[in-house]
């Protein structure tokens, strides 16, 4: 997405260890018209496949999942971090390692929200190794529904994940890949 | 919002401790056409208040802001719980208790993403005691921005949160406003 790509390139900051920093328009400072053609472009990319459930994982991906869940007119279901008191019990559960944050973490989705008849389009801002979308996989196995493809905003190409995911068969779109961003130079992966 | 009122009533569960749960439609599984609603009538209350950013606090108040900001064509900005890697030292940080997730937690903002300048609408999905509605005040205070107002799409107006709001001054719009939930019973309050 040409859109995403001027963005990434007018204020997209690359730091040391591989670190590309959009928090001023993507994922902490969020541009709604950025969002608007964002969700549009995920939504044209899927829009016959009979999507019927997003999913997403707090905290980034909640907002692009918001934007692209208005044209398919669809549920967005977020997996969650930490249980709180008005959880229940019964959840698909899998770990899943962030290399932002460091660490692992348990995710979940209470096992009413995702159903065995679930058309489910994974949705994220960032696929670098390729570990939330993983997980979020796995939970869509756990719950036996149908996995019709996976969306990220920005896949780090050259971190793996995405590749991986494409080689055992997953319908991915990332909307800008970046190949390289060796001494702070983005390149982008051409797509068509 | 009587829309919100009805789904309460009709989806939510009330258990012990004064604990509603929302989840299959605001919270965890969140119904696109509901958020639509609630973003339109958010925005019918704040539309001639120039605002120009809305903040909320991670995770579940991200979708309503989002699709109140389409109405307000403004970015929205959520506040974060964890720094990660690509965070910058310099931001504006507060500390809140969360009932729902016992403990205290630390939240802050990226300081080049608040500025003195904003006209600040805060969002949340629920207010009780107050705590993150108050949190997030603070960071607007910090940063010497104006606050227009919050709005909450529920607030358990029997935890006294959004009343000493309102007695602060504050232009405080809750969509619901349950004054007693007692044995299960939901007893909203007369709103014009």
């Amino acid at each position: 997405m040409k859109l995403l790509e001027e963005r990434i390139l007018r204020d997209g900051k690359v730091y040391p260890g591989e670190v590309l920093k959009v928090g001023g328009f993507l994922n902490h400072l969020i541009d709604d018209g950025l969002l608007e053609e964002i969700g549009k472009d995920i939504y044209a990319h899927f829009r016959d496949k009979n999507v019927n459930k997003l999913i997403t994982i707090e905290a980034s991906g909640i907002a692009i999942a918001c934007y692209a869940a208005r044209h398919f007119h669809a549920p967005v279901l977020f997996a969650k971090k930490s249980k709180t008191a008005n959880i229940s019990s019964d959840c698909y559960t899998t770990e899943v390692v962030s290399y932002t944050h460091g660490g692992k973490s348990t995710v979940f989705v209470e096992k009413e929200y995702l159903r065995a008849g679930d058309r489910v389009l994974i949705i994220d801002d960032f696929l670098a190794h390729g570990e939330a979308m993983r997980g979020l996989i796995e939970l869509v196995g756990q719950a036996g529904a149908v996995l019709v493809g996976c969306a990220a905003a920005i896949e780090k190409g050259f971190q793996g994940g995405g590749d991986a995911l494409r080689a055992k068969g997953v319908d991915l779109y990332s909307l800008a890949v970046i190949d390289s961003m060796d001494e702070g130079k983005i390149v982008f992966r051409e797509q068509d």
